[in-house]
């Protein structure tokens, strides 16, 4: 019998080092041996499989369209925007030689792909017929990092680009909100994590947008992380790679465009926000599988039998499209295996026995919480569905509780830097709306603002910062 | 009304031309604005999600799990098994700058994942308890090329490599011949490309592996291309990364690998398969769309009823997962669309007129062949599915009569010459296997032998080339 070690770290004590035993030992992902990068392991790419499954649906649903554009970004493309050339040269990666032949120009991997696909846009769209463009890609973006964090910041990750075509500003603004909503979707219905939706600050927009949208959760060590975010893009890029249509009455003008990204980084915020000290926990929805069976038996002749029944459960769960493993290794205990599949997050475990066979029934026992049911053969799918459910809104619940506790609202500058001592979380407050007070304060205590809220909320006190009056009210947080 | 123009060079006069404009006037793909590097457009990408979808699917249900690995292989990493770095190196883009540093040691991009990923197999696997390892992955890769083919050769492309860790080689070689059946099967049953399998010679097998099976197809031009391989690794990737376990009586054992590989390529080789001079031409199972309906009116009291109907039959079939495009496009004539729809190989297009509404019917015309047929409504599921499935099956056979027609037998050298020059194809004669001879009717003709077949066939001859007594009958022919 192997030696088996759980998570030794505690969720509440120290945090990094619980959530990277969890990573590693519930094999999700492993550290590669290349600086900044990470190996995504079968359980961990199956969630990244279901996070795009269900999200490639929903963006198809909408007219979008997918393609593959070249990793591969001239230098002199990306300084075409400038704005968007400053943002990102100094993390990229550099092809200085290609074969045997040292290149006249450096090609940028890239860091999102504006630029590359800016230039074919402007040969593809013509007239008025040829809009809206909507497409999306699912492709590896590299960012050198030097810390590495797995999953939430690696120098190369997975991630979406959507990018759309508009022929008005009023198009794209759509755009960029309705895609703020199907992912605010992805996140609270499949992730169970509860979202902060908001306008970046000038400051903290994508480099080269007109306006960036974002989704901001909050992780149980009380750092905010951004899930995703929406940029609608002016006329910024079209007007410097010349994306030009003649409108109904044969006018030339200039497109509206958006684009939209999320990444690997949400397998790290689930992993975050739910998992516990025995070891991962996963919302069924994106979970790698959903019913784990182990069967008990001591003797050969219980074998048979309860592997048999084992089957058919499994049979029967898998008609209805449920992902299950039965786990009839040998040479380990029913115990171990419990320990074992509690680490890995396996939302619900079957276990059956001798008696349970006779009496034609399985024993069910949920990951999220401690409990157990025992369950008619004939309740088996409709009692399965149903816990599966009900883990889903229960971590919703939870996560949506972390979140409301870990909003504090200050009106001074001392209060908002005790709260960043002792608890973090967003800290709601006023702002005079200048940049000078937003990095000001980033540099004194490394809090940024993570959003603007949608709806104006009241101003209830001066700029926390400079004490003059205050424009906005907005949710500042140390952030990942 | 926008100027129409179709495919206007030959497929049997310019083979080359006429397949770049098939590529380029379809919208399947683009030229990128990098070097050697092309742009998959929604067309041409929805094929490619096709072509994985149907063989995520039947790798999967053999256990096979996928991952992503890291793009950045580290110089010494490649070098490690000799033969494998001499024939990548020449071929890689190098990374030599990382942000704002210059790095220590050069990073290829990955032209082929075993050395990135066998250092960590050598962590993950300790007792024959880890046996076997099936993974795989769906990503891009990089092999420099200064010629440019869409899809068939380019410096980025995208494919998907197994990896498969065992015990013995007797496993080893049983997944490398299987991993060759399911890549028939994708490959005529879904693409409609019969192929040749066999055992690639040493000169001509993959870097770095014991044997290399392949399956090749010839293209209309009489080229031959490989479409698919197979490696037995055998040892010698685990020897040189230390991959071993420890057997049932504790023994420590080096494992025994496969690796295997579509790319693609693949879209090349259906587009040149199956098109023809008015356009594209799709096998259905992969068709990025499998019906088009065109509405024909004149009047506006027409168009209300025709418009219904054809979103009525629109629903019929997609409630069928068959996949749908209504062409309600205003200021394009019919003529003008069914022509649009030929040139971009929609397998059926649907008509439906006043008149047709009026008989409870539709008129269906299949792309492959000249045929138009008057359909009641109740048959249209029916009837759509017969004809798409009769399409299948007709590009398929189409295609096996092209393979057949293009292997000529030769008994001597100056008949192989001949038969390269006029008509070319796959070339099946005798040869003594001998590298040397091999190598010298590379130089002399730019053939290679491109298969071994596993059934040893009876010789027929000396030699072609030195002849002395031939040892195998083999397979020759130009190739992508």
């Amino acid at each position: 019998m192997a030696k088996q070690e759980g998570i030794t770290f505690k969720k509440s004590e120290n945090f990094s080092k619980w959530y990277n035993q969890i990573v590693l030992k519930s094999e999700l992902a492993d550290y590669a041996p290349v600086q900044g990068c990470m190996v995504f392991r079968p359980n961990g790419y199956a969630i990244w499989e279901n996070i795009m499954k269900a999200l490639d649906q929903k963006i198809k649903a909408r007219g979008v369209r997918n393609v593959y554009f070249p990793q591969f970004i001239p230098e002199s493309f990306l300084k075409k925007e400038a704005e968007h050339f400053s943002g990102f040269a100094h993390e990229c990666a550099w092809v200085t030689q290609g074969g045997e032949k040292k290149l006249g120009e450096r090609l940028a991997i890239r860091p999102t792909s504006e630029t590359i696909m800016y230039v074919a846009f402007s040969n593809w769209i013509r007239s008025h017929r040829d809009l809206p463009l909507k497409i999306n890609q699912w492709c590896n973006i590299v960012r050198w990092e030097s810390a590495t964090k797995l999953f939430v910041r690696t120098t190369e990750f997975l991630w979406q680009e959507g990018h759309t075509v508009h022929k008005t500003k009023e198009e794209a603004d759509k755009e960029a909100m309705e895609m703020l909503e199907v992912y605010r979707d992805l996140m609270e219905n499949y992730l169970s994590i509860p979202v902060l939706i908001g306008r970046k600050t000038e400051r903290e927009k994508f480099a080269g947008a007109l306006h960036t949208f974002a989704l901001e959760a909050i992780m149980p060590d009380g750092d905010a992380i951004q899930l995703g975010t929406t940029h609608q893009l002016g006329q910024n890029f079209s007007k410097v790679f010349g994306i030009k249509f003649l409108d109904e009455n044969g006018k030339e003008k200039y497109v509206w465009q958006t684009s939209w990204g999320v990444s690997s980084r949400l397998i790290g915020s689930i992993v975050m926000t739910h998992s516990d000290n025995k070891g991962l926990v996963l919302p069924p929805r994106i979970a790698y599988a959903h019913v784990v069976i182990v069967p008990i038996f001591y003797k050969k002749v219980e074998k048979d039998k309860v592997l048999k029944k084992a089957k058919e459960v499994k049979e029967i769960l898998e008609k209805e499209n449920l992902s299950v493993i039965l786990d009839d290794r040998e040479g380990y205990t029913p115990g171990w295996k419990f320990n074992e599949w509690e680490l890995k997050g396996m939302p619900i475990r079957i276990e059956i026995g001798p008696k349970d066979v006779q009496e034609k029934q399985v024993v069910m026992v949920r990951r999220d919480i401690p409990e157990k049911v025992t369950v008619k053969e004939s309740e088996l799918l409709k009692k399965t569905k149903q816990l599966l459910e009900n883990i889903q809104k229960n971590l919703f619940n939870k996560a949506k509780k972390l979140l409301e506790e870990n909003i504090s609202t200050v009106k001074t500058y001392e209060e908002f830097k005790k709260v960043l001592k002792n608890k973090k979380g967003f800290i709601r407050a006023c702002w005079c709306s200048d940049s000078k007070c937003e990095e000001k304060i980033k540099e004194e205590t490394g809090a940024t603002i993570r959003n603007i809220p949608f709806e104006k909320e009241k101003i209830f006190s001066d700029c926390i910062y400079c004490n003059k009056k205050a424009k906005e009210v907005v949710y500042f947080a140390k952030a990942y």
